[in-house]
């Protein structure tokens, strides 16, 4: 096995979490759709690839970070894909936020052509993507959870194996439902309290140590007062998370009316030209 | 002015408030509707009063932390109560989360007979009571509020005068709307955890400390796996304080929609006989 990682997608996120990987001394073979985003890491020594299958074919380990589940769709059961090109043996390792059902197709034709494959999505934000501190929720085999253990812990902290290819997946999902409703209250408290004349960093400084507290507020609650709806968590993906939530909620029987309230916000909010902002961008609809 | 406090309402959240005050060596007059809910209070040495009205007349100031805003208005406004029968000087400090309008008209009957009034609803729960922690925001005149502030420094931590009377409720309000969403959060990521089969106390580890992190999440998530589900706070008062931000929020010409699901969930919940859980009872509608 070749010590070499391909790494696709060098997002906001991806960035971050290859450079760490550099640091740790491991030899990186890059792609991503916008190449400019991948400079910083070239010029660290990663191997520039021209499409996700060459990163594939060079490395023993291949980690992707993209955007929607079609991406994913894309990069892994493509022709030239990583499946296609990947050596057997090789380990993918996928940590976008994607759909279990998808996680579990990529790990049936990874099984088919003799390589292992992991859902492991993160959570922690561009922060902790750039401290090192995301929660990375694990699906897939027990023993490819071991072999990818000494690569997550490059990136993360708090690393959970849930079970069968897929479960990482909906284990990130119960996560974006806990933060979908927890962003809606957090926006549309602040957004009363500017309504009603209140002093909204004096509200802050209350209530950040209370019961309302969260990390949502500690974090976008400073944002909000500033006008700072730069993105760190894109609108236009948590909308696609909120949506394999609800999907994968619905197909079970549920029905969650927070999810559903917070979804049908922020898809007014990307509607009104939002969708690049960062998800505190929800309390303009309200203000 | 005597150093005499009169405590009106010696409930879960009264009960720990009052013995603190006894602490800080004040003297108690204490009434509660149900009088056994006080039996602590006078083995430490607080005087038990028959009523509202006996407990205010007694004593230069007079705390209340009731049920709803009509046992505000009734202890306060109704015949033979603090209002008639405080003397001239007295400081009337209501803790209750209840309506900013009736805080004003609480305030104005006061002005009229010579008495000080604040309104002063606090944040923190049964254990902020407990460890004197609580956030109190505070309306009123700031005269008032400087004469007050060491009475309140005994029963809390985080303590702002947010302006003119009605706007401690007011404050209130938006501490509750960020609580309503973050609650249904916590309880909707919880039960599709459950439902999807999950390892829910893995899943409970992993995310508490990231983004999905909250008071809420923390302090409820334990008890929900436990399944207990007995009242910290009530979801009967939890309604109540919706009702008062819907209400405010729509005076405004606001839409809350995450409020508006979350009261629509918890009074479900109400109606299927859990209006005396605590408000993580939520989950139960899920499950």
């Amino acid at each position: 096995m070749r010590k070499t990682i391909g790494f696709i997608g060098t997002g906001v996120m991806g960035a971050s979490m290859a450079a760490h990987l550099i640091e740790a001394g491991y030899s990186l073979s890059v792609y991503n759709r916008t190449k400019e985003k991948a400079d910083s890491l070239i010029k660290k020594g990663a191997v520039w690839r021209g499409t996700p299958g060459d990163a594939a074919a060079a490395c023993g380990v291949i980690i992707t970070i993209v955007g929607y589940p079609h991406d994913v769709e894309s990069v892994y059961l493509g022709d030239g894909g990583i499946i296609e090109r990947a050596e057997p043996g090789s380990l993918l390792i996928d940590m976008t936020t994607s759909s279990p059902a998808l996680a579990r197709k990529i790990y049936d034709a990874a099984k088919n052509r003799g390589l292992g494959a992991l859902d492991s999505p993160v959570t922690g934000g561009d922060r902790g993507a750039r401290e090192a501190s995301l929660s990375i929720m694990v699906g897939g085999d027990e023993a490819d959870f071991e072999r990818a253990l000494p690569i997550l812990k490059v990136m993360g902290r708090n690393i959970v194996r849930f079970g069968d290819a897929g479960s990482g997946q909906t284990a990130k999902l119960a996560n974006q439902i806990v933060i979908a409703g927890t962003m809606l209250g957090v926006c549309e408290g602040l957004a009363f309290a500017s309504k009603m004349g209140l002093d909204r960093n004096e509200l802050l400084g209350c209530i950040t140590n209370g019961s309302a507290g969260s990390w949502s507020l500690a974090s976008y609650g400073p944002r909000i007062l500033k006008g700072d709806f730069a993105p760190g968590f894109f609108v236009k993906h948590f909308i696609k998370d909120m949506k394999l939530a609800k999907d994968a909620s619905e197909e079970a029987g549920m029905s969650l009316e927070g999810l559903e309230a917070a979804l049908c916000q922020y898809e007014k909010l990307a509607s009104e030209g939002g969708e690049n902002d960062g998800t505190q961008g929800l309390y303009k609809l309200y203000d």
